[in-house]
């Protein structure tokens, strides 16, 4: 701003009120300021908007996988209400691993952000997040929450919609029902199975998958069926490929799943693929529920019924909360959980009528 | 570093040969030092690297529209070269905005990146990004290139891409083709198509889809086929919902169409949607060729015939080109075009066969 004022030979104050339209000074002067500001390449804009707090008016959003639509769809909500408050959003990506995720958070710290969303990798390893809290840079949790950091966090109930889900199967008739997870474990998908979620949690790994394998559980005891180890799969983060291998390592068992509930939009893709390369019939040779509304389930046929959690909202509600902290707000962190719906659409049948329509 | 030298007790050279991992330094006096940047909450990684360079090691990315998998993937692309290169890369929205462009390119300047990736709005309207190049901070341009300014830009042909589409079913004996395009203008759809192309050019539309619309109308003139005004319809950018009015008023003509060529991966879902809803059979009523190889495309019935771009190429190339101007190549910029495919699927059979095979 001194250099524009110099450049335009008047005030610093004047420039300022002049580039931020904002008190009293005439079109000529104004004209003059402008002119020196576009040399310089400054920015009327940013200029009047740091003079007026002081502060670079853009926070930071860490994603696991921006090429995820769940996360391309939350991003687009955190931008949206940062535009509304003036602000400017930027993006880093965590690949979902810790590491990378520490050095995204420190490049935003780098390039002072007042706030950042960030859907954390892990819900035990939190330093880095309590170092930014420190540093006066809040922090909004999306899509995990965690009990070792005192933050506000926007996520939905996971374990109740799997639960919803896989009941949902089990009113239609089904007892052998398979689910596919994405969990980055180095575990095997049979411990993983055989060990509940007990150890995971222990192990610090968030994924929302963890939630929704003990959702299915629970489901499956309800109703006294046998959630045996082999019916449970898991397949890495964001990988196609491996999720339809593992979808037909699930179908092609001795006693194969008469039902699939597929945890993620990258198993729902999986488990179609995988019916339909073994020219499995759905409903008809196979039920399925997937998770994600996204925009191909109702593309293909027959129309997927799914589990629907609300990217944008959540996004937008992550960003909201973050403004009312980044304007002092203060208190104690707030977990926020927004509901999923299950949107029943054609993809499954009772387990009786199955064969018959067939 | 000065200050985690002083709370490590050691001088900063060895603090930087500590943190930065390179040169003799003890291991009792490596961990004081990291444990004193931990305390200070540094990042060896980011504290070594700028060290080593005086650079800020960060790349900027602006994005038309990040819930594009188009554009997801492109900077997906982008991340990983940036990574390979020990960079990070941190990405803005222009929602396809002009305004919103500038002030996005002026965010990454006050950030201190080293050099910018864009998806320009405009091709004409580039002050804004010659005033980075002018600072020193290189420009390389995706998805579409300007004349206006001496960078780099990674495309691909996309006259020839449409071309190709449409004269693929010219040879299955389609000679009455709808076009429907993603091209956010003024002008109702019947002038985009008897004015040709010119005026768009005019106006500095920077769409790829107006090179479409051009690779469209040449391929009919080849063929002799009537391109009248009423079989090519545009849609804004992004709006599936809009796609599919359009594409169902391209279907509800008093002679419709007998083939429709879809210009981008939103128009495709459109064309879809609407043909489906309409009860038409693909291909037996209706051939069509989409554009982007987008999984969604062989998840439907029948798996669709479309133009495939790179994008995860266009981005790594994008980035690639980037580190060679950090890196000190100083030459005019480069025009580079990737190629494109059509990948020929089941969404097209040829005219006379297709009531019968209907």
């Amino acid at each position: 701003m001194a250099d524009v004022a110099r450049e335009a030979g008047v005030s610093v104050a004047t420039a300022g009120r002049a580039l931020g339209d904002y008190g009293r000074v005439g079109d000529d002067l104004r004209d003059r300021v402008k002119a020196a500001a576009d040399r310089l390449g400054y920015s009327p804009n940013v200029v009047a908007r740091s003079m007026r707090s002081g502060g670079t008016h853009s926070i930071g959003f860490v994603g696991a996988d921006i090429s995820n639509p769940f996360f391309a769809t939350a991003l687009r909500g955190v931008c949206d209400v940062a535009r509304e408050h003036g602000y400017e959003a930027i993006l880093t990506n965590s690949d979902d691993r810790l590491d990378v995720e520490r050095a995204a958070v420190q490049v935003l710290l780098d390039k002072q952000v007042e706030g950042i969303v960030v859907a954390p990798t892990s819900v035990t390893d939190v330093d880095h997040l309590k170092r930014a809290q420190e540093v006066g840079v809040p922090i909004v949790l999306l899509d995990r929450s965690s009990s070792a950091l005192d933050a506000d966090s926007v996520v939905i109930d996971n374990e109740m919609a799997a639960h919803d889900a896989v009941t949902y199967l089990l009113n239609l008739g089904h007892r052998r029902i398979g689910m596919l997870a994405c969990v980055d474990v180095e575990e095997s998908p049979e411990v993983v199975a055989r060990a509940g979620t007990g150890r995971l949690q222990a192990r610090g790994a968030a994924r929302p998958s963890i939630d929704r394998i003990r959702g299915y559980l629970a489901a499956m005891d309800d109703y006294l069926a046998p959630s045996s180890a082999d019916l449970v799969r898991c397949t890495g983060l964001g990988s196609p490929a491996q999720a339809e291998r593992e979808a037909d390592a699930l179908l092609a068992l001795a006693q194969p799943p008469t039902a699939v509930f597929a945890a993620d939009n990258v198993a729902t893709q999986g488990v179609f693929r995988a019916a339909r390369r073994r020219g499995l019939a759905i409903p008809g040779d196979l039920s399925m529920v997937g998770f994600d509304d996204l925009d191909w389930t109702t593309l293909v046929d027959p129309p997927l019924t799914v589990v629907a959690q609300p990217p944008l909202d959540m996004g937008r509600t992550a960003a909201e909360q973050l403004f009312a902290r980044i304007k002092g707000e203060d208190r104690p962190g707030e977990r926020i959980v927004l509901p999923t719906e299950l949107i029943v659409r054609s993809s499954a049948a009772g387990h009786g009528a199955q064969k018959r329509s067939a």
